[in-house]
């Protein structure tokens, strides 16, 4: 669906190189990753973000350290640090543990390649799987369409849920890119998403990038966009999603779905099943992230001779809290769209969906 | 309750000089209005705003035009170029329209006078009502703490509502200085207030001159600290209010009120009768400003070498949309704190304060 991926292979297909996400809009390069410490320092600087893809890239960093070590305690080791970069995305768990079980029964001369591999098929599954997404979401927003009788679906998103975020085709991108490419006219509300402008720099950049028509808007205002009625459904993605079906996602998810169900808008959340930690009973068992508050107190802009500078937010003298992510009661959430269909947010609906695995 | 004022009289008392509001909080510097192009100007571009502020500068600006031409054609030619710079806040519309039915019955050569010490006794009764507002709100948040137990009062607000916004005292800060001054232990969670950074910009540097602990937070986490039980009260200001008790406030500010009522926290509208729009039966009827989509997609700040910079955020591609208010509805507001005391958010309420004048 387009000529980019969030991380690819080396020419040698014996490494990874992902796309500096710090770096965007303004600059698209690639980064190789060589070292534990390189895959560590991407994801905890948000070099590579987004449930998915952290999840993937760590496998594949847990691939790399057994180049030099594979013990098990070597394993056990690289496992820790990776798991320690970012806590709220449950993939990274969740990779770590396929590749873990994958390799650890295996000689240790041959973990490094298996592991590498089995990193490589996490890739693909997440390709196709975001692609079924997009299928499920598709037939959603067609029916939306037909539903309204508008000329253009207006859908809003959060945050970035799209390719950047997963390998190809993003989750809640997923659904708009492929009803875009199916001919559908829509025009995406893209919210700015401080403190980290996730939606501002790298969602409209996507959507730029795929000719799909967007308007970037502040977090503020998509609460007076659904009372005037000018959005048609709010399509989000998840960092970890709970047995109940709350969702865990980037900071400001929650106003958006308060807003959405105070004034009759779907809200639908997108994700790969990946993403649910059926040990989390609710939402608050799933650990929120605070981060550095200079995300917020500062930021990094093009300045009049298109030189990048970093520039200090506000007064040198008052401090900030920077919580990355909040919960969304399943309650505000109209349904889940996940590679395996629509899935209702709820204990049913997600036991339902665990059974028929 | 400060050293500073929003606004003040020169020292031969026939002028005004403001606070450049756009260079705060990095520079304190005060502007001399000495035309009515210069009062427009100083008003369109955010150099004073505030609602209560705006309509104070817009009668001494309608002072200083009478003073070149004091016919009838001539004030309401200066009336209309003062009305058109912000269509939202009322007070606009209630100033000039007090200082124009105090003049008019005037001989020409007494109405440049009579105008510039109307809005001198707009500015005074201003003050009284904000310093009114904090007395009644200071009861209130004082009541609040008693019922928690808690040690310190933790307060959202929301924009700047605070002296900046007014002459002195503020709005919603008024309560907040208030019981500060009584010694009260109070803590403010300032709502950064995208796209122009209000909160963190003005109201953080305002507090932090009044010695009150604060921290600022991204727009998208207020949800999250209400969710967390960590916010007892919210407190807003007013643009202009609807007779059923509907507020017009900063963007965002309907969102803040979705969380409260979802989370059981109060949420409460600061604002001087002059706010309230009598024509305006609901928050329907209030027209909503849509400024310039540059300032969503480019902000200025310190960098490294404390060099005011302005940088382009974003992709040059994209473009924004700015509504700069949004309506909350009066079922969302526990209750308006005015200098005539609290008054319950609905018909029945405004209309018994109507009744009472």
């Amino acid at each position: 669906m387009t000529d980019l991926c969030s991380l690819r292979l080396n020419s040698a297909r014996n490494a990874v190189e992902i796309i500096d996400q710090t770096l965007l809009p303004h600059q698209l390069e690639w980064l190789a990753l060589d070292c534990l410490q390189a895959y560590c320092e991407s994801i905890s600087n948000m070099r590579v973000r987004g449930a998915p893809l952290i999840g993937i890239t760590a496998a594949f960093g847990l691939a790399t350290a057994l180049r030099n070590d594979p013990s098990t305690h070597g394993l056990n080791a690289a496992k820790g640090a990776l798991l320690a970069t970012r806590p709220t995305a449950i993939n990274l768990q969740w990779a770590l543990d396929g590749v873990t079980s994958h390799v650890l029964p295996l000689e240790q001369s041959r973990r490094a390649d298996a592991a590498f591999e089995c990193a490589c098929s996490l890739r693909e599954q997440d390709i196709e799987s975001c692609s079924s997404i997009g299928e499920v979401g598709r037939g959603i927003l067609q029916d939306l369409l037909l539903d309204r009788g508008s000329e253009q679906l207006q859908v809003m998103t959060h945050c970035n849920a799209g390719w950047l975020a997963t390998i190809e085709w993003g989750t809640a991108l997923a659904p708009i890119y492929k009803v875009h490419e199916a001919g559908v006219p829509v025009h995406v509300w893209v919210s700015e998403t401080r403190p980290r402008n996730q939606g501002a720099f790298l969602t409209a950049w996507e959507l730029q990038r795929a000719g799909v028509p967007h308007t970037v808007v502040a977090d503020n205002s998509c609460g007076h966009l659904m009372q005037q009625g000018m959005v048609d459904c709010v399509i989000v993605g998840s960092d970890r999603t709970a047995a109940n079906g709350d969702v865990c996602n980037k900071i400001g998810t929650y106003l958006k779905a308060l807003s959405a169900k105070a004034n009759g808008v779907p809200f639908y959340t997108a994700l790969p099943v990946s993403t649910i930690d059926w040990c989390c009973t609710t939402g608050a068992d799933i650990p929120i992230e605070v981060r550095d508050s200079g995300e917020l107190l500062s930021i990094g802009g093009m300045d009049e001779t298109d030189t990048f500078r970093q520039v200090r937010l506000g007064g040198a003298g008052s401090s900030g809290h920077n919580p990355a992510f909040d919960i969304t009661p399943a309650e505000l959430i109209t349904g889940l769209i996940t590679e395996r269909g629509l899935i209702e947010a709820s204990s049913t609906g997600l036991s339902r969906l665990r059974s028929n695995r």
